[in-house]
């Protein structure tokens, strides 16, 4: 089956369509918040505070540029592999982030940042729009290379209103607590993108199999993607902590984590090869899922070796996962999982809202101090008679909402995607970047330096620098009728036939 | 016209003498703040300053390293996209800007740091240093290819001085606002650099066409420097605004301004487009232009969607340059603007300026309250009889001002630059980097790996490594008269069959 | 002499047993420090501190950030160079790294963070560690392509444990200054990871030379690594200085001694060369050695012009290391030096330690003003008859300390490192990923869009995309008896035959 891929007319409208509808609910809803309101200085002499540096952009702003690292270039490149995908994969991932923070904006704004008929902003919400869109980048992995840019939009739409909701009632409702988002985040960003994907099952998909792999530099263009967010892990899990020690502790249990998640996955690794060799797949992804793990319980008395032990088994589980159940569900499920968010996020997503249940099941004064649990969960002051065994059920029920959510919108959404008229690749189109971008045809011009032309002025090479024209998506000439003497060109992958 | 591009003795002298000239100013005029001084203690003391992270330090170190990694790989890397360049491009990038800022950190030192006979150096004059060579980087983007790294160090000594001169005339004389450097460091820079390069008018440049377009990876290349630069672009704008709701409100509204312009770059570029496909020079470039855009209004109470318009029509304006202006600009006025600085930094750079005035024009204790206008701008105290119009007009004069600046600076400094002996290449020679770059043969073993190599072995492949001779600048080698067997060997971009 | 290559079995029971260990002994040691401890909450009531923001967390967080980008990034990207060692640089490094840090907590943490029988872990550590950490990364540059991961996890274990016992000696018995690390990061782990390749010196290494030199995109890898390590050095030589003031100095000092080898780097790389051209080797690397130059004097009162005479002298040296001094060392005294540590961190290094005895021993009230010096160096308060001339005496002790320290571990080391069954690579196979990697057989499509297909329907082209297999390690196929028609085919280093 063709589609029609010719996305002019279509995807500008959506785009149009999509900004001036924010530019207007902007208009409507969003004004600043007092602490970036010139207002501000008003409200340091009421609330007689001494210094600027009590501005909450000080606490936070550092940590949110390291969380748009993370999500703009991280994310981008990480989906980079992919030999022939590379301007969509970053270039998709850039245009659905940049329209789900807007929509992120507004969703999580009436729900959390609603004062007297305004959403107020301030760098609290634009982490937390961060944090919504990274879950939408977690789940184009998983439809990575077979959906067109206005599925993606269209995506991002539905998932940052349902993140959005599952993260309210989650947080508010519940009580359940999730600063690294293991679950709102994770688990709610993989199996929602599993779930589409699996709607969306392409049974002729082996047809572009041939460009599902990577090739040396893609894989070294994604690694630039897996380096940033492994190094920016522990602002992402610590950005929306409390102030002072929850912050700090967050951030050192994911520095931890991850370290651990290194070297188990290297060690899984090199057990599932015969020949004891790593695969950059592994390296790429499952040394991150120690910080995935780790999310919901970072900001918890969770201890340093607690962080440790939680980096380690995820590093082996997800490993793990992309060595046997990538596999498994291609085959046996029609899970077509392009980036293996199953193993990076889901699996470790959901053993970081189980470590999340267990460790606060086990908080209590003597951990963290009268004050401290006080601080920390709300036990005893506005949660007068809750307790930690019922936070730990409040985390559980958390996790269960955020898969159910997942599922039940995963397939609501899979089904809008599935209709025919989003400009869609056919199966054999598939992973091809030329489909939707301008692939300039290489010509490369064989440079010929001074002193070397001349070396050679006596040999058959023309004076004049040859211009051979090459393409990536190469072109087989017309085979010329009697060629005496030939040159075969070539670009990344370029072909001539004699 | 072949001009001789050895620079042996050169651009080593040049380097030299302006590397011993900064160590010699540098001793005679800059000392450290007080803040940066081991005199500090006393001055706490004596200031009762009751806590070490009142330090100016603190509040803006995070966002000068945020800058920093713009100047430096941002611009580098954004200009790596031709395929033939990247030495080039981030390399002369590299040293324009690291002796800039020394340069700058003088002029500017003498014209705003001036105390007592020293210049007084702190973390603020770095981030200011850091601006001012952004302008010059634009500026590169004008004139990349077709200049030498004499040129670019002539070029930036004078546009450094002339960038100060302007700055101080715009902020200290006119009283204008220019926080994140619309009209100073983009519209400055990218007309500067534009009235040099129509100076620099090549003829024959076509000679050298075929290495003016990308090529796939370059393509990505250059995506690493778009993302640097996106992420970071709040922290640019925000990063010398006043502590508190002016630095909290400018990193605010730069992040919505580059949302709202990534998705109307989309828009346009799928417009243009004759099967709606997308072009990666759009996605590189115009999606920033809603940072330029934003620049000078973004300290100012511009509201939440009036941040989202400007980013809106500046992604609008920007990708329709690059489809319509750029080639017209080069055919018609003679104005061959390689990176198309003029969409990216010169409209953006104009419409910021006037959203500028147009938002200082409507400024008002309504909307600042009364401490908040006179800690804006001044209104009422320092400034006794000025009002928000005249804020208006100021801003409007800097923003001539500046052009005014850059087309007679860049004129002077275009024919400086005309004089035949600063090693430009020839027209032919232009957008390649072995002309300046020692670029190494690539020598390609075909490696076998052992098993392989094995089950070849009765195959006609020498049981030795193979070492293939091939460069990227590929040399045809005379053919032999009667091959019996050939190799077809390639590099990314070359191959030969007989 | 073939070693067996195989690492299964090997490497991961290796990582496993580190791994497990690391978590035993994290769980009998570390805890959380007060300020990363739910606890905080009393201790600022018993301390009286008035604001979060007190917390270490804010004045050192970004800071660290920035070093760990520097570690992972930086130093995982500069060794990309190579033009078939990419996977392994950068993996390899993100392995050692992950690791060490992990073991430099414990070994820091025994030496200079053990309270009542634990290890408090806050924000400082985790930059001590990365500093630690740092010193392996660089001697991991002298052995690059020549070690098994096992090596070098080996290798980090020995180099993270004499790295804390000289950091001891040195910082807390000797009362040197090091805060950058030029003396306990850059001297002692060149010298070590120099000693350490001088002892495994390989007699045929040039039978894997043709895989010693970049390709054009691996020297753009490279250069990411290089522009992250110089923009962030700042925030290394400032990260573990003492607030305020002294954090700031660092800061401005690196900045500017960073920029002014930038300059003389280009000014020696085109004197070097016949023909004036710059080579990418000395830009990627001799313009990182002012910041390795004003490690020891940086937060020192060096003054801005001291660290611009720094910068200058480090870049010359330097540069000239790489073109003069490496070739030297390998011929005369059989020191294979692959990414030329030696001129990078080894000399600079040693002018750092220099550096900062002589401003110590320079230093004096007047400079400092009383109470500066107290803070800075402790004269006159705890060390009451200590002076500025013992300091200088002590810096210089501090310097040969790191030196003989690293000569006699680097034998040590080596010697175990020449066992023969690490699964280190032969000769003919260094520098090849696919030696330890599973490097996948490129497949790629020849693409056919749908409009050009048609155009040469009637030539010779089939129909069905053409699926060519090549290899980046490429294997000659038999020649087939009788090719009437033949295709060449080409990957980034692929050939075909017919």
């Amino acid at each position: 089956m063709a589609w029609n891929t010719n996305l002019r007319g279509r995807l500008p409208i959506t785009c149009l369509i999509l900004q001036v509808t924010m530019v207007v609910l902007f208009g409507v809803f969003v004004r600043y918040d007092i602490q970036a309101d010139a207002h501000w200085w008003l409200e340091k002499k009421r609330k007689n505070i001494s210094s600027d540096v009590e501005n909450e952009f000080y606490y936070r702003y550092p940590s949110f540029q390291d969380v748009h690292a993370m999500v703009f270039v991280g994310f981008g490149f990480l989906m980079t592999f992919l030999q022939r995908y590379g301007f969509s994969a970053v270039g998709f991932n850039f245009l659905l982030a940049a329209f789900g923070i807007q929509w992120a904006l507004l969703m999580q704004g009436w729900f959390h940042y609603f004062e007297e008929g305004h959403i107020v902003l301030s760098v609290e919400n634009i982490i937390q729009a961060d944090f919504c869109v990274a879950s939408s980048c977690v789940a184009f992995g998983a439809v990575l290379g077979k959906v067109s840019p206005m599925q993606l939009l269209i995506m991002t739409f539905f998932q940052v209103t349902l993140f959005t909701v599952n993260e309210f009632i989650l947080l508010n409702l519940i009580e359940a607590k999730d600063a690294g988002g293991s679950m709102t985040i994770h688990t709610f960003g993989a199996y929602f993108g599993l779930t589409v994907t699996w709607i969306l099952y392409r049974k002729n998909l082996d047809q572009s199999k041939q460009r599902q792999s990577s090739v040396y530099h893609s894989d070294l263009f994604a690694m630039i993607g897996t380096l940033f967010l492994w190094i920016y892990w522990p602002s992402f899990n610590s950005a929306s902590s409390f102030h002072g020690d929850a912050q700090h502790r967050a951030a050192l249990n994911t520095y931890l984590s991850l370290a651990a998640s290194v070297l188990t996955t290297v060690t899984v690794s090199s057990i599932v090869h015969k020949k004891g060799k790593l695969d950059m797949v592994h390296i790429q992804n499952a040394t991150l899922a120690g910080g995935v793990g780790v999310g919901t319980a970072a900001e918890m008395m969770l201890t340093p070796y607690g962080a440790l032990i939680v980096g380690f088994f995820c590093g082996i589980f997800s490993t793990l996962g992309f060595a046997y159940l990538t596999p498994f569900l291609e085959s046996r499920l029609r899970i077509q999982d392009t980036c293996g968010i199953h193993n990076l996020h889901g699996i470790p997503g959901i053993i970081g809202g189980i470590v999340g249940a267990v460790t606060a099941a086990y908080s209590s004064p003597d951990v963290y101090g009268e004050p401290g649990i006080v601080h920390s969960f709300g036990f005893g002051s506005y949660k007068m008679d809750w307790n930690k065994r019922m936070q730990g059920r409040s985390q559980i029920f958390g996790l269960l909402l955020s898969l159910a959510m997942a599922l039940v919108g995963g397939i609501i959404v899979g089904f809008i995607l599935k209709l025919p008229f989003w400009g869609q690749a056919a199966d054999e189109n598939c992973f091809e970047d030329s489909i939707y971008w301008e692939v300039h045809e290489e010509v490369n011009t064989v440079y010929i330096p001074e002193d070397l032309a001349h070396k050679h002025s006596t040999s058959l090479v023309p004076a004049m620098p040859l211009v051979l024209p090459t393409t990536s998506a190469s072109i087989v000439p017309p085979v010329p009728p009697t060629p005496p003497v030939s040159l075969a060109t070539s670009a990344p992958s370029a072909a001539l036939v004699h």
